[in-house]
């Protein structure tokens, strides 16, 4: 007993929480959070086991549902078991909708159904990643600030008018419903919802015992990096060769540069490509080409930015790399 | 056509990666990389499910693992099916061991047979959290440096002197054997191991898309927090009541001070148990009483450091709250 007591005491004092599982204790006289996540095929794996984890450290009943019940099948190839279909769902406090390959989910009606309803009893949603679209897709997110996954911020923009979309930001509180930005940012804002409900102290533990450096205030913002410069319009305003493959090897970079490159294959050489770029720049409004370069400057917001582009050697002719590297300086 | 290219250029180009699955897009030239996770009963999510994310979205190929692989049932609830079991287990370059509630896997002769046979053959070998504790048992990390999980690093120390257990680093490298800290430290982990096979470009652009703030040089170090200055002799020199339970509500702070607060149930009343604290603080080597206060001082490394102990009034004569609070300062 006094053996059993030690060790307790060691488990709880000491190391305080030396055994993960343990964390999921919660003092005695509050109620217990109950919180749902919505599993579908293609979910993202850090979307839901990133929250997840955060959940059930600060001591918060989790369950995962999913329209039948039946396993589902992350994006990339996790087969995850839920426990309950969404007619079986016990009731819960916070609802997680994760994002991945939503095409499907953000179109399904037995998903949008249930979250509409389960939305209106939860005293917090959250959303993460490319989760908006489905929650925007139940008009649950009109009227209010909401974020995504960074790539797709112009198009959840443009496809729901009526949501206020936030790009500066690594998760969008309206108090009730939250939106995080992309993937791990899903922990960042599961941590907030803790301290909504817990206190900003009881998520910064939560936090300390994952050893993750979460910052109250927000943190890292994935969307305020030199690539949101790359002018969209580039997309329908080049002449792409038909036969192009491109594979993306590097993207990387910080608020005032980036550099991408490139794997490109194709019948077209680099030197075509690069003036059919060139072509597409020429054609962009506000950008102006430095003369005897692939190199064109524009003023946007309060920064003057360059943009350049150009391609390297590979394996053959058919075979090369593109970079595309953005410089900002402050006007 | 037309369409189906812009749709295309528009993902790779412009968007990125909007598309979280497509990250796992991998130059043509290169061969895939393939990781082996071993997965068991008790396993903690966020041990693999990080790691999963990160070198799925590197474009490795990953499958999950388990004894005679039949569903396994996290440390959390979470049931996840894997992909093969160890007999059927296809080859690999990476072995991932997670942590969690480790006490029957690093006593698991099949795993440990597994993980010696399945290691000797694999580029690079990672643990995750207390997945350290399975890999030393398997006598891999004898010589070698190693770190686990903060609150249990002691225990590794005590438990397998010849390996060199190290407290200040998020992930500790031996070229072909690391070890991670705890839990999402094994994002961070990973991603090294992605720099250290395709370099640290494809890792910071691994990261990026994960809109994680990965630090290459190492980032957030959970040990060097000012909690490691509570005397450990604590849980053996302190007569503890019989029937204390002790519910940790908080654990904060920083490299500088600490703050812990638990909610205690005991018919010891508060004074009592205060008591006991400091009669056992009072036979601690190296710590001296302030006077007429239950705050004692030490000398520790290069810092002087003040703990208190203090309670506070709860529901009840026999529910109350104990508050223990580390202040350091350089010496």
């Amino acid at each position: 007993m006094r053996q059993r007591l030690i060790t307790l005491m060691s488990v709880l004092l000491l190391s305080l929480l030396s055994c993960p599982a343990l964390a999921a204790q919660v003092p005695i006289s509050k109620p217990k959070v109950r919180v749902g996540i919505v599993l579908f095929d293609g979910v993202q794996i850090i979307d839901f086991a990133g929250p997840y984890e955060v959940f059930g450290t600060a001591g918060f009943g989790v369950v995962t549902l999913s329209h039948d019940g039946k396993p589902v099948t992350t994006a990339m190839g996790l087969k995850v078991t839920p426990d309950a279909s969404f007619a079986d769902a016990p009731p819960f406090d916070v609802l997680l909708v994760p994002g991945g390959d939503v095409a499907e989910a953000e179109k399904d009606p037995e998903i949008l159904s249930f979250i509409t309803q389960r939305a209106a009893s939860s005293r917090q949603v959250l959303s993460v990643c490319t989760g908006a679209f489905i929650l925007a897709g139940t008009g649950l997110l009109d009227g209010l600030q909401a974020t995504t996954f960074t790539p797709r911020i112009d198009e959840l923009t443009r496809r729901y008018p009526s949501v206020n979309v936030i790009k500066d930001v690594r998760w969008a509180d309206n108090g009730r419903i939250i939106t995080s930005a992309g993937l791990s940012s899903g922990l960042d804002a599961a941590l907030h919802v803790v301290a909504r409900l817990r206190g900003e102290d009881k998520a910064r533990s939560v936090a300390l015992h994952l050893e993750y450096d979460w910052k109250p205030e927000g943190g890292f913002v994935r969307s305020r990096m030199a690539d949101r410069y790359v002018p969209k319009s580039l997309e329908a305003s080049v002449d792409w060769p038909k036969d192009l493959s491109m594979a993306q090897e590097l993207s990387i970079g910080d608020e005032q540069q980036w550099r991408m490159r490139f794997h490109v294959t194709s019948a077209t050489p680099a030197d075509d490509l690069l003036q059919r770029i060139a072509k597409g720049m020429d054609s962009t409004p506000g950008w102006t080409q430095q003369p005897g370069a692939n190199r064109w400057v524009s003023d946007q917001e309060d920064r003057h930015v360059m943009l350049s582009v150009e391609t390297s050697p590979g394996a053959g002719a058919q075979d090369y790399q593109l970079e595309l590297r953005v410089h900002t300086q402050a006007d």
